[in-house]
């Protein structure tokens, strides 16, 4: 296994633009992920995603390793391939580009998943037959948007349209507050944001729109069996243009002087209301 | 005014010691609140816990200026003595102290409410005659904590009961992310967490824990006039201990490949439902 000792390797510099820069992440279409949970969640769930494999000296030589190697070698046809993609970074400065307080001594570059309208559109709960759709517009804090995917799997949300304004899904601490879901809730970036709902209503889908600014109470309406939840920005809610494309205005009642629930609480509870 | 040139001054010290050190704080029995909105919230809701009011040399010399005036004379009897209250620091030390990102210009040190546990559990809702509790449990974050608070607020919770490992309500990310809420939301940290939910119990009140390994869906239960809902630790849930006082234990159901939900996301989903 190569062994990196020096800062100025090129590998450093490219981890740590890919962690800073969603330029270099759109350019090389990877992104890093960290943390020993989430790289046993991606070797389960997308093993030729991974491209590169990065460890700190003490993972390496720690019981973790054992671990890693096994689990690879599980994934059998990929097992050489992943093994030649190890490195071992000097520990000081693996912990320097870490973005963890308590950094595990493991990263991963990735391949970043790609996924089209009809990926979302076109999904079926085998359960109950309904499918939910959550659409965000311009939400700009990267754990709010983690913890939206997360939620959103957990809710059993058939995928997410987001406004091309929105952040950066790839942004490492949107990765983090996923716990994973980022590689099994598809996604999209619309372009055109109003466009895009336009094609879901087009597609069967009511669009139910989070307002703050009155509407009917979440709780007294019946929901289409196609349902569409749009949340708007944390400060600023929906603009006019998206509120007009929706089907229906939606609003949680508030109690006290709050003027607004934080944008994940509020997509959760309606994704679990619908 | 007093106005602040160097980064030396006592009052700086003391500043920075309060933001980061929980020790000073409790010490002192005051802590930090920044920004311009939750500075107007505290003038409205508790103009006489203002201690000392910090403005940077811009915010001095902007119209918001004679708006906080404004705003403080609007409290006849404590005008003068809050006027009297403001400190001018040169704008790079401001910022240099500043939590945010983009620094709004204005800090204030401010006294910490204190609750009992019968401004809670005294509490009766007005609307339906339902009261709602929330019982925290080793919550780590600070971010979460805040959400929490918030959340409680809109749902017209009674107050929260956290136990003593629970992150410090008074940390600058907490105060941020309450929105508010810190001064409206009854709060009590308790010296024995399993004693205070007992003394709930002999209250009348009905615990409620979310529970990961089981237990009845929430959906599926007639929650009692006095109910409290008891969340646990980020990471691992809540304690044994806690889960054995409990007189009911609620799961949350999930989709996907889900472990848990975030904290905040669960307390939302379960008090918004009860």
């Amino acid at each position: 296994m190569e062994m990196i000792t020096s800062n100025k390797n090129e590998k450093i510099k490219n981890l740590q633009a890919l962690l800073k820069l969603k330029k270099e992440r759109d350019r090389q279409g990877v992104f890093v992920i960290e943390g020993l949970r989430i790289f046993k969640d991606t070797l389960e769930t997308a093993p030729g995603f991974i491209e590169g494999i990065y460890v700190s000296e003490s993972f390496a030589s720690g019981t973790f390793m054992d671990e890693l190697k096994a689990g690879i070698s599980e994934t059998d046809n990929l097992r050489l391939r992943l093994s030649e993609k190890i490195t071992v970074i000097r520990e000081s400065i693996f912990n320097s580009i870490s973005q963890t307080v308590t950094p595990q001594g493991i990263m991963c570059i990735v391949k970043k998943p790609e996924y089209r309208m009809e990926d979302i559109t076109g999904a079926l709960s085998e359960k109950s037959g309904h499918v939910k759709i959550l659409l965000l517009e311009n939400i700009q804090d990267p754990g709010n948007l983690g913890t939206m995917l997360r939620t959103a799997e957990a809710a059993g949300t058939a995928g997410i349209v987001m406004s091309r304004d929105c952040a950066d899904i790839f942004n490492p601490k949107v990765v983090r507050s996923t716990m994973g879901s980022i590689f099994r809730v598809p996604f999209i970036y619309a372009e055109d944001f109003c466009a895009a709902t336009g094609q879901l209503k087009a597609n069967g889908f009511t669009i139910y729109a989070a307002y703050l600014h009155g509407g009917v109470k979440y709780t007294g309406v019946h929901y289409d069996v196609k349902s569409a939840i749009m949340i708007g920005n944390e400060g600023n809610g929906l603009t006019d243009e998206a509120v007009a494309i929706a089907d229906k205005r939606l609003y949680i009642p508030m109690a006290g002087k709050i003027e607004s629930l934080n944008a994940a609480v509020a997509a959760a509870i309606l994704l679990y209301h619908v």
